[in-house]
């Protein structure tokens, strides 16, 4: 592993991410996507697989020209976004790869092979040697082509330790500079993860020299705990996707595992040169342009996320922001927040929210607002700013009995 | 801790789930979702916080008196299920708890009290002595209303441990039978809450006698991870709720953490009597009363959980399905799978949705069919089947240049 702490945020909305079924994004899509994710401060973007269709290969090339070289917000990054290609490891992958980056300043080939026994007998249909020289002379073809080569042994959660060792140190030697061990399917428990990881970190011939990063899905809503087991391993880069799109339910979020870092500096020997005040625009960008609602109650990027209801959080947030916040809503971009008033609510949110409006009452008249708010909230699912003011108001000029 | 294996699983979709900003369920709705839930195999069920609202206490009691006697599919639960009530540490609340839940065939009363010196200054502005006090009284109150008595200390992750022990000490002393063990504000880190709960476990007085909970919010996506690690320092009760619903980024989803377990039997040491067939239709219910919206990439219960598109997963699943998944669809209640063709579609894929339809085509005359199809997804964010028929028909039934 390098001696450097720069946590490497590699992004693959565009290739993993746009692989989410139902999604397909056209070429200016993706630019606008790949533009926001340059500024956003992403590392190395992963901007499709270039031999999938004709379209892919236009996207990918398109991006290497037009995004490749743009240096806005990039001032902490201090250099251009790396665009990279996917290829499974066949000639004809590779060589249509290294052609679509061909004009990026910076440029990487992301080479795949799987090795697991399940992967190699019933699809590749393929043994383990073989498994090796054709992973080792489709590195050493990629490397002829372009100098920053990655290797991903796919479905390495369910390979054997051991031959994982074997097959990565091969590829080492050939020329490759990152090494991704992907949870294909989504299927290992953080401390499992973490431990792979760190077996792999110890034992594989040249670990020194090379970056290792994290791929993993989120079948079972583990994926943001197992990449940030990684990182306490030894991973030093991240393949994660903008609100965690992806394949079935999707990769790691980038959001989720660069907040939680943000959160615990102590805690993870790493830094990250991520502009995280544009999280929550470039989540919207991303909704709107792929179709895939993000739910209210996702973290960090969630219409909800920095939303308190109940009356007791509502009174902590009041009195101190700290007590129900770990991050602050502007530190991720989000910039329009209120206090949601319901029937959860308590007589300060009210209050608070009336005084807002101009209304001061006493108590006593207060009192018969707050019970005419909480008989209206039971049978109201929002009540409106609209509302609470009538409330208000009735109490302000009530209504005499003649 | 008890000497069982069973974990309990204390859904609290209706209460703190209904604490989600925006949702207002009302009782008819209360109670459609507590009915499915009693059959789900729920062994716990926090209906709501009587002391919130006359609309509240109502639907608590309706959900005791009408539900809570229910045994259909409760047959590996082997009891109805426990109707449960939240109360802060007050008098009146804790009598309105008993009085709603009182028809219950089984009920308990859920006494919470915040811990963390950051709340006790600013929310609760009492001292620590007067926090321990407190706990004990209104424990010792509940327990003379109903036997079966949960305590929780509000924000416990960031509570000092020691102090931590001395309250649960007192109130396991005082007749409660489970100690909940809240991550309020979703700050911890999985390895930091299983080194909390295992902390008390292991220095609690009286630890031996009762059942330790979690309860775990998703503010940096990490809910399931934090229950998981829970469980495996000694937890034997799970607060969860269906697809996450809760607070801001919402609690622990329920279908992730039992679909967890069940795929990783050897590594819990715990069973659950859960109908896990009977997840995709209880999250249809609570996703259509609450007008919550469940994303697609959602693990377990999203749309897209088990799509498979790209062409190199498709391949794979069609000669095995384990090589990409990990349980089957129909384990969760997901039974209209079908493989979405899409531009990332490979040969196999489309010539198996081609013989569905009756399409067999020599090697020469699918290659032009296959090249027709990726022409079109470049084009087209959805192919449709009739897309695809129209495509075989059209080399079925060649148009004779003229």
């Amino acid at each position: 592993m390098a001696a450097t702490n720069k946590l490497i945020i590699f992004d693959t909305s565009l290739r993993d991410g746009e692989q989410t079924p139902g999604v397909t994004l056209n070429t200016e899509e993706k630019i606008i996507i790949a533009t926001q994710l340059s500024k956003l401060g992403v590392d190395v973007l992963e901007a499709g697989f270039p031999i999938a269709s004709q379209g892919d290969f236009e996207a990918v090339q398109r991006i290497a020209r037009e995004v490749g070289p743009l240096m806005e917000g990039r001032e902490k990054v201090g250099q251009p976004m790396t665009i990279c290609g996917l290829a499974r490891a066949t000639e004809g992958d590779i060589k249509r790869c290294a052609e679509a980056i061909a004009d990026a300043p910076r440029k990487r080939i992301h080479v795949f092979l799987a090795t697991s026994d399940l992967h190699l007998e019933h699809k590749l249909k393929i043994d383990r040697e073989t498994c090796v020289k054709r992973a080792v002379a489709m590195v050493t073809l990629a490397k002829s082509l372009v100098d920053d080569i990655e290797f991903s042994p796919e479905d390495a959660g369910r390979s054997d330790p051991d031959f994982l060792c074997q097959v990565l140190g091969a590829v080492i030697e050939a020329g490759a500079t990152t090494l991704n061990i992907p949870d294909t399917v989504g299927y290992n428990l953080p401390h499992e993860y973490g431990k792979l990881i760190k077996y792999l970190v110890d034992h594989v011939k040249g670990a020194d020299k090379v970056t290792f990063s994290t791929h993993c899905h989120n079948d079972l809503g583990l994926a943001t705990a197992n990449t940030l087991a990684g990182i306490q391993n030894g991973a030093r880069q991240v393949e994660v996707t903008i609100n965690g799109i992806g394949e079935r339910a999707g990769n790691t979020a980038m959001e989720e595992v660069v907040m939680a870092i943000h959160t615990h500096p102590a805690l993870f020997p790493v830094h990250h040169t991520i502009n995280t005040e544009l999280f929550y625009p470039t989540s919207r960008i991303v909704a709107e342009t792929s179709g895939l609602v993000v739910q209210r109650n996702k973290a960090i990027v969630g219409r909800n996320a920095f939303l308190h209801e109940s009356g007791i959080h509502q009174d902590g947030v009041l009195k101190n922001r700290s007590t129900y916040e770990i991050m602050t809503p502007a530190s991720v971009g989000v910039t329009d927040i209120a206090l949601v008033l319901g029937k959860h609510s308590g007589r300060n949110a009210l209050r608070s929210r009336g005084a807002e409006m101009g209304f001061t009452l006493n108590d006593v008249a207060f009192q018969r607002v707050f019970e005419d708010f909480k008989a209206l909230c039971d049978s109201k699912k929002n009540v409106s700013d609209d509302d609470v003011r009538a409330i208000f108001e009735k109490e302000n000029h009530p209504i005499v009995a003649l």
